[in-house]
């Protein structure tokens, strides 16, 4: 047991924080306007300067950390991992900037992984280049989509193309017009054994049929900077048979397979989000004073100040330890630890924002501070891919039958 | 000790839930779009629909119960907090509807109480009227504002007039076109004894000077329908001598007086849309099936809904016995109740509609459901009128005290 | 709607108020030695200067405020719940000193509402003279006794008597050797409908075959001051067949009527003990010196002091509007608000002490201190009557019944 | 960075998991017994079966494991913590099976660390062999502990000897018998600076003026199984001058260099304690029915075992880095994780033993499960050197030093 990083990680965290402090923090107030004019202008599209910082991050070689192998940086998770923590400091900056933001991440695995030459060709490539971006099309609002088995799109063959019929929500990206390409998760096969009926499928942004309704709000933010998250809705879609990605049936799979990885980068960025928010608060509270004295001599304050790092210590390293699992013995073999930092970070960097945001009075929930957009964000986590409520369950299963077995 | 209701209360509680029903409720699908509509064409006013339900209110005789004595419905604390939290049921329709929404209930209530004549045949006239809208403008962006001795807005006699120089956000209402009337708090004589520097002077909206410089958003909200909270700046703003309310040095004393009540009728109504929201999650998860069963079947949902209804029980009765200190000892005699109920109210509220955010999955986060921005008006209340932790560790205090000197 | 006492409770509570200071405060220590002894001792008896406590009691007319009508003190149970309150301050002396303690309050009731008039002149009077004690024996070792339907004691008709077989246990009081009766709830036919089932006999101590086996500990604490908490065992008891309360199968109905009363009276008195906590807390506070200052000069520690009155305050409230519902509309229509208390008043009331004993350092979980055993007396009653999680699962579906019908 | 552990600390875990199995569960009714006859005999001494244990943990060569180089296993602190993780399992038992229990551990190494030849012949040697038992006498009941600079016991230096005069409790371990020596902190000169006032020095057992007075009581137990918690007066108590342990004014910083490895060790055993409360939870839950389905099949029991993993898991790792931080960096290096381990440990096992005890039901309160016994030693660590709220302070101070140097 060991818990220094290696020289490999040492080195690439030391090259992020440069890059951050160099470039990212200083582009943050530029950013903000640019973000603050989109929104004006009804535009859903990120920031213009993120084209520069990837630009940067490109010279830089701190490019698309997240994808094991050569085609990405040949990083375990494990080596990621501090990387995209540093990343979550500047949440709408940084992960774009060096190409590891989701849900693209997550899209390029899967093309990675279960992609045709073909499809590789025509998607994987421009999104590993930085030149397009691509939504995950799941969630359906009619249904509780934290169950799989309840999504009621449907995929259906006729000659050589599939149609597809079905709404969606929450399609995060999708707002962009940049967002080129929606991987759909639909029914091929309703009839089928639970988990072989689902299909997934590579949707062009431009077929007929396919509408982006509206964008959702989250808290009343739009998350315009990137893409916002976008209701759908397909009306006799029609794609060539070629889109499919894998065969009939493997879409639960594939949908598990991407699952994994994704929820493990969520929680790397959450937490550096937090460090960011612990960061605000202690900042705010040595320079604000009341009734004579900073807050920060408050005892409260102080007691937040300590349970916040006392929770993000162990947070973290549940989190890295997550990431060995999933590089040593597997996704699967890693499935309870998942689960547990997908349980585990939404609700512990939920508390720390909100007594960020409690330091900072009335502004933390303003637009003058990022906190309550972080808060936003990290709200939505206890949803995502699930609610809480499932993961607890389903986690409480297995440690029931585990300690039943021995 | 008597829990039910005198038969005036009664008469007004039926009187009001027929409102409700047959005008409030069936209004909110279009108050809803109008206030889109606004939010759209960036306009910052109530839905039109509004003056419709004031109209048919005053009609019904339900109108300024929140204002004691003749010049309103002349009801006590209690008879009129069971009628706020009604109100509080849908909350951006039904306080204005009613006349009782704050800040003008406050503003009303101090012209009422301190204002000469003049002032209250200019101002608070059209106000009980319902005609325009006012603000109240103490909180400043770069103090503690919780510590009202740090004020630094300045009040300066010039001849017949007072001269007004500052800065103050998080006025609410105030980005309304129709509030016509700014109740301002400022220091006119920094040497003098720490809570006799303040003074409260009036300000007409179009006075040279003063300038609305933006709308603050709250979480990602604008409260755009009730005249969302904006960032004001004085620049020699002069307005006549005659526009002091009360004499110089007592708007301290003012501001303690307006406090009182204007708390508690947050409390009120904020109860009445804890209420809302239980049903609301009760409703959802009775509809919404998961893994083969509504989701109020599961046992941490009716956790919630059990300790929902536990947690509004008590509060509401201290709520009430509240009021009823406040009609039979005065304000000052319920000083630490309003202290109590303003500490228990927005931990109470916020946590029930975390809990059916929850229950609606990503949707209770977006503009589908008034759940987000319920909760993200809930959220402010822990800082109106003073954080938490000031109240707390001020009824700590008393209470300390209060034991020592058994 | 009226907070104030009415002028009868008003005496009692100066009266009860005068008991406590000049009779039963100044008892504790002589109390508390004879304690310690009688456990050395082994003994399971009140401390002698109880009878002295009673006797003086007895003389000053406070005395079975529990019980309406003219056996009892005739007051409501809204005029007898403050009273409970006060005696809930010095909880191991008072509620025996007035007659009214658990579990005796509850057999009293029982027996007078459904004892025939030759079990009233056997056991009820002695009880209510305070001469002798009693013991309500229902819950298992061997099922979840929260599930009255669970219960396997059987009680066999056998010509003019009945054969109990079975075992009990956590029988409060039962260890007591002055404790003369139980009233032991048993199934006299296990084939009837669900809630017909169950029977309660009277089971004088002395009946061969019942066997008092030992004491339950709680938390370390044997309770032996008011005659602990017994496991008893049934081998073929028998008892006249006019020993049966009520008729056949009435036993759960009884034991419904029963639990009401039981559960508010408790909920009574853990608030006045809860007050006695807020009250060595804040003393122990202001006393103790750490780091150069008063520990009550804490943030953290008026937090808790404010938190604490905030919570009782609430509390006190809905426990007192439980007794006036009782008092107008019957146990049965406050069914939900009984719940509600018996759900709010373990968890406020350990909160308090917890925070009560952190104050106190070490001291508070010793001897030296009563909190820690008042916190294993509080935490005692998120079991009694059925664990909390029962009653907010069946709170939560009253709630949505009633919400769904609306 | 490497999550697993090396290959001698996985071959000691393994044979620590067969000697739990084959020696100390089996054991444990057997001690029970025990535990309970020498409580009813009012004796304070250890179960006589633990000197079987020992026999067999010595021949098996799991022994003295806390002490690093030759005289102990030579383990580090990392290696060490999983086993005694195990160790906390039996938290009565395994501790002194292998010679790694409180205090004595700590004892030892302040006599491998500053003690004479003499001393550690003396002392040190029979502790290692695990033939006598020793106490660390600190904490005072006149003053707050948790600042060492009150302490205000006095050691006078007289000729050859030392004179010790002072009041002590809390002293773990010193009601048994063979508990032979103590280590007794005092003022030698409270005039020098505030950290170089305070000596400690050897007081052997039987040494005239040393009294001990009683043993205080933790919730109701008394720890008798190790020696409970004495309080003892010093009255002119002499002992030879060689009998100081470093030189005068080294004692703060001796307890400093003790508490570190104290502290986490507390942390391990707690650590496995939890452990063993999970699997009592889920048997338990799995065993018992109510209303016709397992306890285990409840959402609400379903979320604490899941929360409980989740917890453990993160708490663990903490424990485990800062296990290495003291290997590699020291002590003083790991000081800000030992106080995040020392504040994170008991509330979080605290609340998983509230959920275990309240999936037993009363029962879990109760001497049938050692569930209330192990809650009441967990609660005492939220004193134990210092109350959390302490540590807290202390931590976020340090928290707010180190952001504000960025």
């Amino acid at each position: 047991m060991e818990f220094a990083f290696d020289s490999t990680t040492q080195d690439l965290i030391e090259r992020m924080n440069a890059f951050m402090d160099e470039v990212v923090y200083p582009a943050e107030p530029t950013a903000h306007e640019q973000i603050e004019r989109n929104y004006r202008e009804d535009r859903w599209e990120p920031p213009a300067i993120i084209e520069d910082l990837k630009a940067e991050a490109k010279r830089r070689g701190l490019w698309n950390f997240f994808l094991p192998g050569e085609k990405g940086a040949g990083l375990t998770n494990l080596q990621y991992a501090p990387l995209a923590e540093i990343t979550g400091r500047s949440i709408q900056l940084a992960p774009p900037a060096v190409n590891c933001a989701a849900p693209d991440t997550g899209n390029m695995e899967v093309l990675h992984m279960f992609g045709t030459d073909e499809q590789k060709q025509q998607w994987l490539e421009p999104l590993l280049a930085g030149e397009i971006r691509s939504a995950f099309a799941m969630t359906e609002p009619d249904v509780a989509s934290s169950d799989a088995t309840n999504i009621e799109t449907s995929i259906v063959r006729d000659g050589d193309e599939y149609v597809i019929n079905g709404r969606k929500w929450w399609i995060t990206g999708a707002m962009n017009p940049n967002c080129k390409v929606f991987i759909v998760m639909g029914k091929t096969d309703p009839t089928a054994e639970r988990h072989r009926q689902q299909s997934m499928i590579l949707v062009p942004r431009d077929t007929p049929g396919l509408e982006v309704v509206r964008g959702m709000h989250v808290l009343g933010f739009h998350d315009r900077d990137h893409g916002g998250h976008a209701e759908l809705r397909f009306t006799d879609v029609r794609v060539p048979a070629s889109n499919l990605i894998g065969g009939e049936g493997e879409g639960f799979a594939i949908a598990q397979a991407r699952l994994g990885p994704g929820r493990i980068h969520h929680c790397m960025r959450s937490i550096g989000l937090a460090e960011r928010a612990v960061e605000m608060m202690v900042k705010r509270a040595s320079e604000r004073v009341a009734f004579g004295k900073p807050i920060s001599d408050q005892g409260v304050v102080r007691d937040w100040i300590a349970e916040s790092r006392v929770k993000i210590e162990q947070l973290r390293l549940l989190t890295l330890k997550t990431a060995w699992l999933m590089d040593t013995v597997g996704n699967k073999g890693a499935h309870t630890e998942i689960q547990a930092i997908k349980i585990a970070t939404p609700q512990t960097v939920e508390w720390i924002l909100d007594k960020a945001i409690q330091v900072h009075g009335a502004g933390g929930l303003s637009q003058d501070f990022p906190l309550a957009e972080m808060f936003a964000g990290i709200r939505t986590l206890r949803f995502a891919d699930g609610p809480d409520e499932v993961h607890k369950n389903s986690l409480a299963r297995a440690e029931i039958r585990k300690q039943l077995a021995r």
